[in-house]
């Protein structure tokens, strides 16, 4: 890689606030679970009759060759693959049950899967943005950049964003590149792309490639060292029912191709896309996700691979999505028992809503989405930061909103220890009856970091609140976002690796 | 009783909207458990060399003497009783595991106590009322009544009300008379009553007794009745750290008299009235609890007696309480398994915040109060509806949007049956990929009660709600109490009854 002349160097992250040390979030207590060993066999069994019976649309001629070069039986008028029950269970063994994704900071490497091990990412795929500044809008490559900084900001937030909004003043031919750049510089976290394609998707491989590697390597070594070290994840949609697009399948075996994780997600409104019950919603995203996962193994046996869950239940009597749901909540916990049955990491989705604004409602479908997840042991926990409107929408304020509840669920995890020692029974003794522990030196030495503190919820009291000018939540979430942008600092790149990056842009773009 | 003239017939409850069948919540899934075996006997150890070594204040002659006869030593000048651990451990074994709580109309009784089984109530105690029409101000009856009707026809809030915000348009001393009557004949669940000295305390359980009895019955008659039939329970709060003040004794005394249940439930700051530690306020609240049950198992060998926690760190950096934080959470899963130790109900709380309006914080803090709760497997869980403003306030908006919360965990302990026939293959494989089944027989026999429906929460387009002016879920709530109230209709109650009731009220209003 040429030494550029540019030299924008990053001081340290500084978000203006008190750093904690970058930590994974660990549940430690054991997941909540719906499905007895029975219904999971159910489930599978059902669902690998239904890829050897009625299969599913393959729209890639590539992907076909592959699967029949394997043994599945292919259609290639009706471009419909039937799957052996052999072949599925076979090769969906292989798939890793857990791997490191890479950070380019190695402090911030993640473990996907494992025990207990959970990440969370911010919002993906809305076209609009909205902040109570400027109001709701299309979404442009500088809105990507405030997302960006909101993640380097937010300890909770473990894994970096992919694409998180569509920049609508960029060409679309190549506003990819300028998404991959800004998500590998603008924070050191562990990474995710965009699969849409195979020249989306290899320029996204081969960026965070070339921001993983050093300066003494060339393009193709920086690609050759990543078979080796998974450096992205990338989310691979079904097109529901029974169906994965081109597009999709390209992703999929580019990122195969290059050992980096597909995300194998179909996207099922129960009652559209699947009957309108959750367990066979639930029966059918498995077997397109182990169509996805048997495709990716058979590509590069091996190779890390994520199941995907993402179930709403469909509100029939107005046709309209609905999240923060039971039903919701249900496929949330059956669906993270089929991902351990196939002893395969799962992503799904975290702070849902259908709401407009940062308010109860998008408050409480949020932690009702995000609950379950963590409940569930969830290892990778998506769309939990700014998610609004649906989907359609990023918000600045739902992303502050959305990060307090991440917290709130971070801490539940956290389980205090119970020994002799943590009772201080002598300064309750010695304070007897009717006294109190606001002077002790226990509580002096302890009141700074014994319990979690909220930057975003009033503890003030009705009369101070009501002179202040009754603020919503949604109106300090306006000035948080603010706050924690203004105290973003770029994170150190090798200013070498930056060139590099964007010599690689600029000759994509001519291209 | 003497037959009335008053003839105010109630008609049958309708709130408008298509009634559900009265059913009692029931959590399928194992409790979450954050405490192991060594870490229960600690706390259990703990407490009771608490209580042995320093012991409680009880500011009641009575109580120490109850207390003194039973071999506790006691310091009469100082007020002080220690607690001989023999005593504790057998006395407190004599209290039921569970009980019926009998409710004016018999299909509305509720199990408290077996493994599972949960009850909701509404907020009790505030002196101040809003909602977004009149604003915030001091609570009347009038607003006692409309709590009462939002009760009675909202299906997830399985327990009546008691004495819910204190009436300020009624004269102090006989304010509790008319609260009593207002709980027993505008809805006819299971009630709570007011246990705040001997007077008023006896005054609920008659009123209560009288509302349980026939018109045949003398009141002496109505109160034996309810020797045999648990008909109310009832907060006794100790007054941290290690006090009983004397008029909550001589409620817990007359109680457990009456075979009438007390929720012995102290109110720990931690940080204020114990260490800035939970295992230490959960294990200080331990035996505080302890001290109460033992008093009420004295009174009343085997009467039915109430575990209450309530335990909140203080934010000791701005003085202020906190609720819905990850320590909270922590000490609901903890207090719970303590009271399985002990195989007593838990009286737990649901819904708090410190929020002044019904906005983002409000929901999660109160989401994030109530699940905890019940993934803990509290039998009671009060303070579940209406709860605003760190408890100053109870908010008819507030009180929407938790019934909405109440409604999502409740379905959340739905469990969806899994069996071959709930995977509709046959449709998916009819439809086969890229179909839908929006016209399939089975949606249509099946979308109007497939999934859970929202009453509360927008699925508009962003363009639908922006037309509408933009509301947000505060000004939903608004619209729906309103509703709600007019659609109430008062539950039947025989006239002589009501009658004896009013009767009743009037000669201790004379007196």
């Amino acid at each position: 890689m040429r030494r550029g002349r540019s030299r924008r160097r990053g001081g340290k992250a500084n978000s203006g606030e008190a750093k904690r040390p970058f930590r994974q979030l660990h549940n430690p207590l054991p997941p909540i679970e719906v499905l007895d060993e029975e219904a999971i066999q159910l489930i599978h069994t059902t669902s690998v009759t239904l890829l050897e019976e009625t299969g599913l649309e393959m729209w890639d001629a590539e992907a076909r060759s592959i699967l029949r070069q394997a043994g599945a039986e292919v259609d290639e008028a009706a471009e419909r693959v039937r799957f052996p029950r052999e072949l599925v269970e076979t090769v969906v063994s292989q798939a890793p049950a857990q791997f490191t994704l890479h950070a380019r900071n190695p402090d911030k490497n993640l473990q996907i899967g494992g025990p207990g091990n959970i990440v969370f990412g911010a919002v993906g795929g809305p076209p609009f943005v909205t902040d109570r500044i400027r109001g709701r809008r299309e979404a442009t490559i500088d809105d990507l950049h405030t997302l960006n900084k909101l993640i380097h900001v937010s300890d909770v937030l473990t894994l970096g964003g992919g694409h998180m909004v569509e920049p609508s003043d960029l060409p679309r031919e190549t506003a990819h590149l300028d998404a991959a750049y800004a998500d590998i510089v603008l924070t050191d976290k562990a990474g995710r792309g965009n699969g849409l394609g195979r020249r989306v998707t290899k320029d996204s491989v081969t960026m965070w490639a070339i921001g993983h590697g050093n300066s003494s390597m060339t393009t193709e070594q920086a690609l050759a060292a990543i078979q080796e070290k998974v450096v992205l994840m990338t989310v691979i949609n079904a097109n529901s029912p029974l169906r994965f697009d081109g597009e999709m399948l390209q992703g999929l075996i580019t990122l195969a191709r290059h050992r980096q994780a597909s995300m194998i997600t179909p996207f099922i409104l129960a009652g559209a896309m699947s009957p309108v019950s959750m367990p066979s919603a639930v029966m059918q995203q498995n077997a397109e996700v182990l169509a996805g996962i048997t495709l990716a193994q058979l590509v590069s046996p091996g190779c890390p691979v994520v199941y995907g869950g993402f179930v709403s239940p469909l509100d029939l009597q107005s046709g309209a999505t609905s999240f923060g749901t039971p039903e919701g909540a249900w496929a949330q916990y059956a669906t993270a028992q089929m991902a351990r049955f196939y002893n395969v990491p799962l992503r799904s989705v975290g702070c849902l809503t259908t709401a407009h604004a940062a308010d109860a409602q998008a408050a409480y479908e949020s932690l009702y989405s995000l609950m379950p997840a963590v409940l569930a042991h969830i290892p990778i926990i998506t769309q939990a930061a700014g998610w609004l409107d649906g989907g359609l929408t990023a918000s600045m304020e739902k992303f502050v909103l959305d990060v307090q509840l991440l917290e709130l669920v971070a801490g539940m995890c956290q389980l205090r220890p119970v020994t002799s020692d943590t009772f201080i029974l002598d300064d309750i003794q010695a304070i007897g009856p009717g006294g109190h522990h606001l002077g002790t030196a226990h509580t002096i030495e302890n009141f700074r970091t014994a319990f979690y503190r909220s930057p975003l919820s009033t503890r003030m009291s009705y009369e101070a609140w009501a002179e202040a000018g009754q603020p919503t939540t949604a109106e300090r979430a306006t000035e948080r976002w603010q706050e924690l942008v203004k105290g973003y600092k770029r994170p150190f790149i090798d200013p070498d690796l930056d060139d590099a990056l964007q010599a690689y842009m600029a000759r994509q773009k001519q291209e």
